[in-house]
């Protein structure tokens, strides 16, 4: 009897180590398949995928991993914007990389990743695909990355998995609403004359601050303000477009 | 005469060349002596130090590489802290990092190292120092090292530069305020009895929610809700000091 429960021990325990073996070897691929390079410190990469609904303790779930991932993501999103587009200013850049870092965009390019298939949570599947989780996991992904093989891979993932193959700048580009756009077609179309007045132009202080009125046929229907003529004349037009309901709020 | 002008010609443009040399000479020698090295490409840091209140043209000004700058910022200090404290959760380490990259926070430490006076600006000197045109400028100036020399130089440069010497984290972090400790000191100060009653705990969908009571001497004086008990009770302790003045608004 003594002899069969230590067989079936060692039976048990085999098992085991076969069964985490090969459950290891399978993260290792579906890892190596994501990322398009053989990741080292498997751990890193097994904290990046719990979600703290799983393991509540401090640096065994993605939460801390999540923040380091998120700058990783904005320097590199960053860097790439800034060289891509040299004639943007800052505010046209901030717009675009707004547009790349939001959550339903990183929700997004999660799933399809197929990143939700390698979480480990303590949630429903599809309250996990509806929550801001896939997002989240995806930011601290590239915290592992950064953390074991460093910014440049991390860089190459992001550039050669993501921004090449899974984003459409010019479609961001475009929805990035311009209301300046929408009025002027809106008068086009409707042959109304509409003309951007300057009202005000304060040059002291520290920045130059432009007060713009916008007039259709006549009458003025908005107005805004803003530190370059440019700027005003988009608040003047969104006050507009929503004085006309053509846009919603 | 004709030989009389030719030698003035030769002279002015010896001489503006000879002056134009000096000044970046003067410029290159500030500079290796804030950075800690030498600068390649001067033009980055001139553009660095050129405010906008000069020049407005996108990519002759400063914006842009502060834009970059920010984000060169926040992955270092988020990397540094990140190491530094392994155990501090997410939230944690946010408002470490949310302190050390204030405006306030940014402005000071240009100021102490001397960054406005490379500074230039169509702003008379005061207005330069009091407005956030000495933090802005910190960031694009780490923006160019990070163009110019890399993310490890620009790394160096602000942990030698910055972290260990112009920045004291114990000091950072007694600033973060801690409303339960606040609320606790005065319950024990004067000797009544303090209660943190867990009211209701929500299990269902993403997250856990916590709401929480804080009873002095019985009655009822803060509530707050948070996904921890730690975050709710710091809510109701926040709630509890604003009601007895301790802390203002």
């Amino acid at each position: 009897m003594h002899f069969i429960q230590t067989l079936h021990l060692i039976i048990l325990s085999w098992y085991s180590l076969f069964s985490k073996n090969t459950k290891e070897k399978e993260f290792f691929k579906s890892l190596k398949q994501l990322l398009g390079f053989a990741p080292k410190n498997l751990e890193l990469y097994h904290i990046a995928t719990t979600h703290s609904s799983t393991n509540h303790d401090v640096g065994f779930n993605n939460e801390r991993l999540e923040l380091l991932g998120d700058s990783v993501f904005s320097i590199i999103i960053t860097d790439f914007l800034y060289h891509k587009y040299p004639y943007k200013n800052e505010g046209e850049l901030t717009e675009v990389r707004a547009k790349l870092v939001s959550r339903s965009m990183l929700n997004n390019l999660s799933i399809k990743l197929g990143l939700p298939a390698l979480v480990h949570a303590n949630l429903n599947a599809s309250v996990l695909k509806s929550s801001s989780t896939p997002g989240n996991t995806l930011e601290a992904l590239v915290g592992a990355i950064y953390l074991d093989r460093g910014i440049k891979k991390a860089c190459r993932f992001i550039e050669q998995k993501i921004l090449r193959v899974l984003v459409d700048l010019e479609v961001i580009e475009q929805t990035i609403t311009n209301f300046k756009s929408i009025i002027i077609n809106h008068a086009q179309k409707n042959r109304e004359s509409i003309e951007f007045r300057v009202m005000k132009e304060d040059d002291e202080g520290i920045r130059k601050i432009f007060e713009i009125a916008l007039f259709l046929q006549g009458q003025q229907i908005g107005s805004g303000s803003g530190p370059s003529k440019k700027k005003a004349e988009q608040a003047a037009a969104h006050e507009a477009c929503l004085y006309l309901s053509l846009v919603e709020v």
